[in-house]
C-alpha cells in the first residue's frame, strides 16, 4: 500500500445525521451512501444501529448494497468498507456487527471516553476500569469481525501518557484502527499534530495499525487540526460531506480532500476521491439533511469560485492564475447544462436521475415523469437541480400518511388571506376546510391542522428557488416539533409558492407519524441520558 | 500597550462587501458601522472611497459619525480608527484621505502586489519598480496622514526575502501597520506562520511597528492562519463578520476572538472585543448583505450549542462542562427573550429598535411603529428578530422609485394563478395591471414587470420565516439582474408571503434604478479590470 494514502472515512450518515434535524430516512441514506461510494470514499460509517430497529435496517440495507458492489463512476476498485458504531457494550457490538456484516468489508467501530474530566462525570469509571472494559470489548468485537476501530472519545482532552497505554492494550487485543477524536472542537493544529505524532511514538504497535483523525469545527479549525494530524502520521480522516455533525459540525470532507490536493508540493499525501463529484454529492447532501450551503462555503459554495469577475470575464480569463489556486472544474462546479426539454423521453428521464443519485422506479417514477412532463410545458430549461427537486417528492413513499387532494387561495394587501383545502386520509376518505389567516400559509396551514388534528408547532419555514428565472420551481422546507419529540421536517417543490408550502407541511406531519411508531436512542455519546443501556454495571 | 493585544481590524464594509451580490446602501453601512463600534473592533476598514462618490460619501459618514464618539454599549474608550483603502495612485490615497479625514483617528490602508505571478501578469512591474511605487506612495501617504497600512498584495506567494526588503523600505516610508495577506487562502498554517515569524525577524523596522494579518478561506484555513501569524507575533486580524468576503470569504471575525478567548491558556493574546455582541451582530450583517449563516456555522450557527440535548436537558446541565468549551452566553446566543407586546409604547419600541443597531427616526419611525402595532395584533409575542425584519423596510429611503399600492391573488392547485398589481410611479401616478403565471409570484412579478418595463432577471428567491410560529413574519429576499449589470438584490417582511415577495421584487427594481445614476469601480484589487486607473504609467 502507498504509505502517503489517506484513506477518508465519511461519517455524514451517523456523525452528520445527529445534527438538529438532519435526520434522514432510510430511503435518503441509501442514496447518500451510493453517492458517497461513486465519490470514492474508502470507508463508509452508515449508523448506530442499536439506536433503532430503523437504523439497524439502514445499515444493513446499505451493507448490502452499496457495500457489496462497485457502483458506476466510483473511482476505486473495491466497494468501501461499511460500518456500524457501537458503544462499548456487548448488546451495541453486536447490533453494529448485524448492520454490516452482509457487507463485502465489514468493520465495527467502537468508543469509549478517556479523558478525566468524561470518566469522572460521565462514566464514573477509574482509568484502570475504562481500560479494561475498552480492551474487554474490542476482544468480543474482533471475534465478530476483523476490520475493528476504536475511539478514546474527548482523546483531545485525555492525557497522552494514559493514551499510549491504553491505546497499546487495545491494539493486542485486536483494534486495526485507533481514531483521535477532537470532541469537543477544543485543540490547535499545533497541539493535536502533536498528539497524533505522540501517539504514533509511543503507542505500542501503533505502528502496525492506522491511526485516524476526527475533528470537531467548534472553533473553526477541524481542517486544519485534521490536517496537521495527517501530517504528523495519521492515514484516515473522519469528516462528513458540508461539514455537518453536532453543535458546529466536524471537519468538511471536500476541503480535507482539496487541500490534500492542492499543497500536495508541501504535504504528499493522496486520497481516492473523485472530486469532481465533490458539488453534486454536497448538493444531495443539503437536500436530505436540510442545511443549506452558505454562498461563501470554501470549495463547494455558489461563490467559492465566483470572483467578482461575472462582468469582467475577459480580465478573470488572462489572469486567472493570479487569483485561482482550484479551478470551479475540478470540484464540479462548472454551469450546470441544460440537460432535457418537453421532448426528453421517460428514459432519459429515468437515466439522469440515476446519474444524479435520485434513481427512481415503478409509480414513483411514473408520478415523477408526469410532474416532469407538466414542468417542461411551464419551463424551458429543465436543469438537474429541477429534476432532483421534482424526484425527491416521491423518494419518501413510507411516510404517505395524508395527501394533499386540493388547494385555493385568496390573499393580498386588500383581502382577508383564505384558505380552502382538501386532504385525503391514509383511508381513502377526503376531507375539506377554509380557513383564514395572517396570510395564505397560515390559512393553508390552519385549514389542515382543522383537519389532521394534531398539536404541530412551526419551527421554521423558508422557500427557495431551485433554479433562476421567474417561472422556476420553488422547494418549501419546514420544520416542525409535534409534542416533545424531536423535529420533524418536510420538504417539497412546485412552482406555486403557497401550494409548495401546504405539501411541506403535510409532509412534515408524515414524517411525525411516520416516527411515532418507533423511538430511538438519538445520539450515542449521550451514554449519560440514556439509562436503558447501563454502562457502569 | 498590553504587548499581548491583539487589534482586531474589520473589513465586513469593503472586502466583504466585495462578495457577490453583498453589496449595501450607504444606510445599511452606517448602520453596520455602528454595531462594529459597540462590539469593541479596533479598526473598520470603512470602504473604498476611490471606487465611486457613494462610497465616498459612506465612508464620510462613517468617519463622521462613528469616527467621531464613543457609541453606547462600546467597550473601549476611544472610538475606532476608520480607515479608507487604495491603491498605490495618487488619486486613489487622496480620495481615501478625503473618506476618513473626518474621523478622530484616520488611517490610510495602501496597497501593492507583491508576487512575482502578479508582477509578472498584472502589474507588469519588476520588484524594483514596484518597490519604489510602494515607497512613493506611503510616503504621500504619510504626508496626508499619521496612520498608514500598507498591504503587500499576495505576500503568501511572494519571496519572504523582497518582503523583507519591501516592507522596510515602507516603514521607512512611514507605515505604521504592515499587512500580509494570503490573498488567495493557498498557505497552511505552519507556512503562513513561519512568513510573519521571518518578516519580523528579518525586516528592518519591523519592531516598531504592528504586523497584521489578512487570510482568506479558500482551503478552510483562514482561522487556522490567523491565529498562526498572531502566535507568530501579529498584533492585528484582518477579519469579516460570518466570514464574508469573495469567493469563500475572508477570516470570522467571531471565530478568531473566540479560539483567543477560549485559548488564552495556550495563546495568551486578548483583544478587546466584547463577544457577548457577536451573535446580534452577526445577524445584522447576515441581513444586510442577504448571505445566510448557516446552522453549524462555529461560535455563531443556530446549532452551534445545540447539543441535540434540546430533549435531554438535565443530562446536560449535569455534565455541560463535558461537551461545552464556550457557553451560549458568552457570545450573546441566549435564547431571545419577549421584547414588546401588543401595548408597547412608541419609546420602547425606538428604544429597542436602537439597541438592536436598526434606529429609526422621524417619518421612517412612524411608519414602523404602525406596522409594529398591526403585527401585535396578529400575533402574541413581537420578538427581536420581528423588529429587526419590520424596520428594514423603512431604511433603505433612498430607493424608493416604485411604491406598491394593492396586490390581489387567487391561486391553489385548481386555479390558473392571477394576480392584480397597483404599483405607484415616482410622480405619485397609479398603475394596475394583471396577469396569470405559473404560481402567485410568477403573476405577481409579470403584473409588476408588465408596469415597470424594465428587463430584470430573476437570479434567486428565497423566503424566510423571521421567528417561528405560523403566524410569523416571512421575509423574502430576491436577487435580480438589469442588462449587464451588477446584481442587485431587494428584501421586504409580511405575514403574507405574496405581499413580501411582491414588495421584495420591487425593492430590487428600486435598488437597479438607483444604482443606475453611478457607477463604481467594484474591485480594488482587480486592476487589470479597471483601465480608466492606469497602475503602469
Amino acid at each position: 500500500m502507498n504509505p502517503n494514502y489517506v484513506r477518508i472515512f465519511d461519517t455524514s450518515l451517523r456523525d452528520g445525521e445527529q445534527a438538529p434535524g438532519a435526520s434522514m430516512t432510510s430511503a435518503e441514506k441509501l442514496e447518500v451512501a451510493r453517492a458517497l461510494s461513486r465519490l470514492g470514499v474508502d470507508v463508509i460509517e452508515a449508523g448506530f444501529p442499536a439506536a433503532s430497529p430503523d437504523d439497524l435496517a439502514a445499515v444493513q440495507s446499505i451493507a448490502a448494497e452499496v457495500g457489496q458492489g462497485v457502483l458506476e463512476g466510483r473511482p476505486q476498485f473495491e466497494p468501501p468498507i461499511i460500518c456500524g458504531l457501537a458503544r462499548c457494550t456487548p448488546k451495541d457490538i453486536e447490533a453494529a456487527w448485524n448492520g454490516v456484516k452482509g457487507a463485502k468489508h465489514p468493520r465495527i467501530h467502537t468508543f469509549l471516553a478517556s479523558s478525566d474530566i468524561h470518566l469522572k462525570h460521565k462514566l464514573r469509571m477509574s482509568r484502570e476500569e475504562m481500560k479494561a472494559r475498552a480492551v474487554e470489548m474490542v476482544t468480543f468485537a474482533h471475534s465478530l469481525c476483523a476490520d475493528i476501530e476504536f475511539s478514546p472519545e474527548d482523546a483531545g482532552r485525555s492525557d497522552p501518557e494514559f493514551l499510549y497505554d491504553l491505546l497499546g492494550a487495545v491494539i493486542k487485543a485486536g483494534a486495526t484502527t485507533l481514531n483521535i477524536p477532537d470532541t469537543v472542537g477544543y485543540t490547535m493544529p499545533d497541539e493535536f499534530g502533536a498528539l497524533i505524532a505522540g501517539i504514533i511514538a509511543n503507542t505500542p504497535g501503533a505502528k502496525d495499525v492506522i491511526i485516524s483523525v476526527h475533528c470537531h469545527d467548534d472553533l473553526g479549525l477541524a481542517v486544519a487540526n485534521s490536517l496537521a494530524g495527517l501530517r504528523a502520521g495519521a492515514r484516515q480522516a473522519e469528516c462528513t460531506i458540508n461539514g455537518i455533525g453536532e453543535r458546529a459540525g466536524n471537519a468538511s470532507l471536500e476541503e480535507i480532500v482539496m487541500g490534500l490536493r492542492t499543497r500536495h508540493d508541501k504535504i504528499g499525501l493522496e486520497t481516492g476521491i473523485d472530486p469532481k463529484q465533490l458539488v453534486r454529492v454536497s448538493k444531495l447532501i443539503s437536500r436530505c439533511t436540510r442545511y443549506p450551503v452558505p454562498p461563501n462555503k470554501a470549495i463547494i459554495g455558489a461563490n467559492a469560485f465566483a470572483h467578482e469577475s461575472g462582468i469582467h470575464q475577459d480580465g478573470m480569463i488572462k489572469n486567472a492564475q493570479t487569483y485561482e489556486i482550484m479551478r470551479p472544474e475540478d470540484v464540479g462546479a462548472a454551469q450546470t447544462l441544460l440537460v432535457l426539454g418537453k421532448h426528453s423521453g421517460r428514459n432519459a428521464f429515468s437515466k439522469r436521475l440515476a446519474e444524479l443519485g435520485c434513481a427512481l422506479d415503478g409509480e414513483a417514477l411514473n408520478k415523477a415523469f408526469e410532474e416532469f412532463k407538466k414542468l417542461a410545458d411551464r419551463k424551458k430549461n429543465v436543469l438537474d437541480a429541477d429534476l432532483i427537486a421534482l424526484s425527491s417528492d416521491e423518494r419518501i413513499p413510507e411516510t404517505a400518511f395524508w395527501a394533499l387532494e386540493s388547494l385555493q387561495v385568496v390573499c393580498g394587501t386588500t383581502n382577508q388571506p383564505m384558505a380552502t383545502v382538501r386532504l385525503r386520509d391514509p383511508d381513502g376518505r377526503s376531507h375539506t376546510q377554509a380557513s383564514i389567516g395572517t396570510g395564505p400559509v397560515d390559512a393553508a396551514y390552519k385549514a389542515i391542522d382543522a383537519i389532521v388534528k394534531m398539536d404541530v408547532k412551526l419551527l421554521e419555514f423558508g422557500i427557495s428557488s431551485v433554479t433562476e428565472g421567474i417561472d422556476a420551481l420553488a422547494e418549501a422546507s419546514v420544520r416542525v416539533r409535534h409534542g416533545d419529540n424531536r423535529s420533524s421536517h418536510g420538504v417539497a417543490a412546485d412552482t406555486d409558492i403557497v401550494v409548495a408550502s401546504a405539501k411541506a407541511y403535510i409532509s412534515s406531519i408524515n414524517h411525525v407519524l411516520s416516527r411515532q411508531s418507533g423511538s430511538r436512542v438519538r445520539n450515542p455519546q449521550r451514554q449519560d441520558v440514556n439509562p436503558e443501556v447501563p454502562l457502569n454495571p
